[in-house]
């Protein structure tokens, strides 16, 4: 189904976690079909556009009757790369590492934390969802040791380009960085820099708009 | 500068805070100039795209040597409302409250806290980032003596629409949700629903697409 030839745009690449997620819902109301139109609405984005995206994955073979919301789920998924069984370790024991290690949609969506890193004393070996964090001292040993797809950094923002060097060394294939700084690598890895901060600016535009 | 007639589309919209924040950038490194073409490499947009976004709000008067970087900088800062003194408070003193009450780059986007709230005996009267957490039950009293634009939910998903719906009634124009539920108001309350997951999931996808 997946056509890995035509380059998708990062916007469909983006939207594809939010299809993923309404279906997802669908699926827990119970619904199995739904029409282009009627996704639509709950996405906001036309259903014109909703058919474009899905012809970079081959379709999914809309009906007339519309999508089977199963099959469509489980399609996206797939392209998602959500049954790879991607591992995780997170760098970073303060507040917002530990605040991620317990958020439970990650692993919902497959993804498996193997390890927590830290480099204060007192909070190494400590447990954070049942981890015992680790000195970020034995991060390579650790790495040569387990297969880790994904390093979630939640280090000071002078420390987040040598941590990240650090895990793409070691054979790290994608980073979430939340620090302020901006990440980037060659093409190999893929890097997601979350800038909380955004949606609180478009917050306050949308607040400031609905004003006027 | 700004014309509210026209209504600029959800996804340049999004795009301003990523301009502010390159322009923040270029500011920091002395930069007085910068072309569209140069911006577009940056922001990864192309110069047509920049110029498209820019129109909606009158253009900023590029010349044929490029955008005046502090001038810019500024307007899309006033277009965004950060000049306004937003307030905000946290309902949820976990460990993603505490760590988005010590976020420092909401503060220097003019974001102000002034109120932290939990249910939890053993948090409440605690003090993070020199704020002490107040009892959830004060919280109409606390509105209805302080103006506060932006709600910020950290609560567990069962509690978050009651807890918007209090802070909304009390006037609250903006949510910013991080909880999996989605949040929908009438057109006056403004939500941003954050999706921790979908970075996830993207960068699975990315890595998934590399290998191949």
């Amino acid at each position: 189904m997946s056509d890995n030839e035509k380059k998708v745009p990062a916007v469909v690449v983006r939207r594809l976690p939010r299809y993923y997620r309404y279906l997802g819902e669908l699926l827990n109301q119970d619904i199995k079909r739904i029409s282009s139109n009627a996704l639509s609405v709950k996405m906001n984005v036309t259903a014109s556009q909703i058919r474009q995206d899905f012809n970079y994955f081959g379709g999914f073979g809309q009906q007339g009757y519309g999508y089977n919301v199963e099959y469509l789920y489980s399609e996206i998924g797939e392209i998602l790369g959500l049954n790879d069984g991607d591992t995780t370790v997170i760098i970073g024991a303060g507040n917002l590492g530990r605040a991620l290690a317990s958020h439970d949609t990650f692993e919902k969506r497959g993804f498996k934390l193997v390890g927590i890193f830290d480099n204060d004393p007192n909070i190494i070996g400590t447990s954070i969802s049942g981890i015992d964090v680790m000195s970020i001292d034995s991060l390579e040993e650790f790495l040569s040791e387990n297969r880790v797809d994904i390093g979630i950094l939640t280090v000071p923002k002078a420390a987040v380009v040598e941590t990240a060097e650090r895990l793409v060394k070691c054979g790290v294939k994608g980073l979430m960085n939340f620090s302020y700084t901006e990440l980037n690598f060659d093409k190999e890895v893929a890097v997601e820099n979350v800038h909380l901060s955004d949606s609180l600016m478009t917050l306050s535009y949308k607040i400031k708009t609905n004003k006027n």
